[in-house]
């Protein structure tokens, strides 16, 4: 089978065994409580394994500025989702109303508001860590519904999802130790779920010919790691996870000092969990209750 | 107080106690474990008082279509958000920098895609809806995370929050009768709360001068019903959960009949997740580990 045919049967299985509900836009499916019930197990599971009880929850949509400010319009615009609105008056409705009638393009009638999307957890935290940070740093515990614009038949690849991630902010010698402590980790954590993952260098997806010469400096610089599986035979391999180190990227931009006054540095441990739960599916089987008992007992299902 | 002064008190409290964290912008707000575990206790009542366990979730963004064909963008459009993106090539992208740099509006330079926010849980429902319902119709429980475009200094009015619906799809009769059939029951699940709600004729907030003779009708039709609780003493009172009946406007919009050929009709029961929650705090206190144990016992929390 071709990859495109992989998908294909993944996800009209996903649909048919009561996974995912179609929503008629790639990239976007409702979930059942069998999908959220997985969701939530992993959820807790993430709890018990990191040991970090505490979760910071931020909402889908963030401060515009956020995105701005962090560099993310310059590296993957493309990947940006930004909300825009009808800001006009009863006067300008009927236009609006006329084009949308005539299948034209009404979103050029609309305003940019102040908000957009987090296309990774982390974004909304930084901002509210500006100023110096405490002696040995901080460790914060996100979860937020994240989106990016990358529309794909492949059902690994949402449009909309939702991560989990764990940020380490202090110098850089306490976050790349606090990073190297997870490698060995975060593979046991995904093995205990039946998984077989592999860690690999990686690098983000950055926009254009410029950011080919992007992401070959942070592959250089083992900036970024993925734990990957193997979901289809002739598709690429899947991050489920991934392990990494922003410099003082994040610490410049949004004036984080450490405790000894020194501009701080970032790393994070991304959990993809929609991508987690869809690589167990994939693994164990279409039925929960046939998985291996030591995963469903792990996950609160059994 | 002035009603600002005491939406500024709450909200001071609201970070000062520990629930919400500071993001900015109005009605955006980084949310705790300390708040979170409330809403979870909230989720599991809302699926005992209802017995209705399968739920189904939808993400925050959704077919721009649905806003389209549903006549939401006709009456209600100040509050849509709708998910622009740069499509642009590298040629492109650094006059889009230039513009942002310069503090620009940049807005123009993206495109609308095919996503919107979800206004209400219930929007992505109605199309996977379309075709001939069950003898007996449907009853769905969904929950979305919902986005409307009404920046405020309030916290109980937020740009991005949390709604679970019950959704009854039927003939006009059934509609109706299990609408009434929730009128005592939902003030009874409040009421266990330790909450005061009272049933009022509510409408929708429609655009414009236009809008009010909407209004005017939907509360004439006593189409929409609202339980309030006092939240501030000058403020207005803050609506909790709604009522409403839709007559037959999405099963005419998206082609739904009931199993006798009938166009169906439909109406839902909406709990606005947050805004109970933050009327809980508001009557029985900051301190979670103080409040009432009928009501720490309901929420799981004791």
């Amino acid at each position: 089978m071709s990859r495109e045919q992989e998908q294909k049967v993944f996800l009209d299985n996903l649909l048919e065994h009561g996974f995912f509900i179609p929503m008629g836009e790639p990239g976007l499916f409702g979930r059942t409580s069998k999908f959220e019930n997985i969701i939530k197990g992993l959820e807790a599971l993430i709890v018990s394994a990191t040991g970090e009880e505490e979760v910071t929850y931020f909402p889908p949509v963030m401060p515009r500025k956020i995105l701005e400010k962090s560099g993310f319009m310059d590296s993957m615009p493309h990947l940006a989702g930004l909300v825009h609105c009808f800001c006009g008056n009863e006067r300008e409705l009927p236009a609006l109303k006329e084009k949308m009638a005539n299948k034209e393009d009404w979103g050029q009638m609309l305003s940019m508001t102040d908000l957009s999307h987090a296309p990774a957890a982390c974004y909304p935290l930084y901002p509210t860590l500006s100023g110096t940070l405490p002696a040995g740093g901080r460790l914060v515990h996100l979860g937020t519904t994240c989106f990016r614009h990358e529309p794909s038949p492949d059902p690994t690849r949402m449009q909309s999802f939702r991560m989990r991630e764990l940020v380490r902010v202090d110098s850089a010698d306490n976050v790349l130790d606090w990073r190297e402590s997870w490698f060995e980790r975060a593979i046991d954590f995904l093995q205990k779920l039946g998984l077989k993952p592999e860690r690999v260098e990686a690098s983000d997806p950055f926009f254009g010919r410029g950011g080919r010469v992007m992401a070959n400096n942070q592959r250089e610089q083992k900036l970024k790691f993925e734990l990957v599986v193997r979901v289809y035979e002739n598709g690429p391999l899947l991050a489920v996870m991934s392990l990494n180190y922003h410099q003082d990227h994040f610490g410049t931009q949004f004036e984080i000092k450490t405790a000894d006054g020194e501009t701080a540095h970032s790393g994070c441990m991304g959990f993809g969990l929609e991508r987690i739960v869809l690589a167990l599916i994939q693994r164990h089987g279409y039925d929960v209750s046939a998985w291996p008992s030591e995963v469903t007992a792990l996950l609160g299902l059994s």
